[in-house]
């Protein structure tokens, strides 16, 4: 699976599961704390979600927002369910999944790696920021911790 | 209200409303049949919906896809709550509200005017496209009828 926000092979780092859903750490960091939310079975479309999927979903929807707001304090969060990278192949297969991109209005250090959003109050940009790998674990294990 | 997608003024042009949800013709149709769904009451954050808010939502997201590819035969449909241009004010005030933005893999034509998606597989841009009044009130009557 390559995504436009997720990186390049895959939805990143497990963090968790849900019954419905698996919460993943994503690959690029260009905005810090930025998480990946898929769907556990092959589903293309939102329209096809059960009122189960949705209601964990929203539960998510607060945890995450709770959790990385006690993390990293951005000022605001941003959702999408795009798909598109799917399209580029030539035999889409798209699968269900919502980028939770946290944006930030002032620079914060993690682990010693400072982070902004240059691109705070505008749509977040495509653009891979990889961080070293030991930060990425720390940022795993923090997540792990909350959730 | 200010938004990237949404347009300069508004949500749009309203559709219909639901119990919770407002559903909006976008005023910019870069990307043909582009909607807004906004929630009718203030909350600022997605984290903040009840149950019944998004179990509504889930029944506007099958509708509205069900609609629109009556209507216009997209390939796939991006949706986002993003919020970010709340954040270009010294005042912020964001409002949870959601784009629906219609993508196509090929040209299609409504009311004598050709739609492509210059951007089909990537992020949807926000760059405003209008469309004459009178192709906006034939889409706005067209779905009206649908919803």
């Amino acid at each position: 699976m390559t995504c436009e926000y997720c990186g390049k092979v895959s939805y990143g780092k497990l963090i968790t599961e849900r019954k419905y859903w698996n919460i993943f750490l994503a690959p690029s960091q260009r905005y810090l704390g930025t998480c990946v939310i898929a769907i556990k079975r092959h589903c293309p479309n939102l329209s096809e979600l059960e009122d189960v999927e949705w209601i964990e979903f929203s539960n998510i929807v607060a945890e995450m927002e709770t959790v990385i707001k006690k993390l990293f304090n951005p000022t605001l969060f941003n959702w999408s369910c795009f798909k598109n990278a799917a399209y580029r192949s030539s035999n889409p297969d798209p699968e269900v999944h919502w980028h939770l991109i946290p944006r930030y209005d002032s620079e914060i250090e993690f682990h010693g790696i400072k982070f902004h959003d240059p691109d705070f109050g505008y749509i977040p940009q495509p653009i891979t920021r990889k961080v070293p790998t030991d930060v990425m674990n720390s940022m795993l294990s923090e997540f792990k911790t909350e959730l």
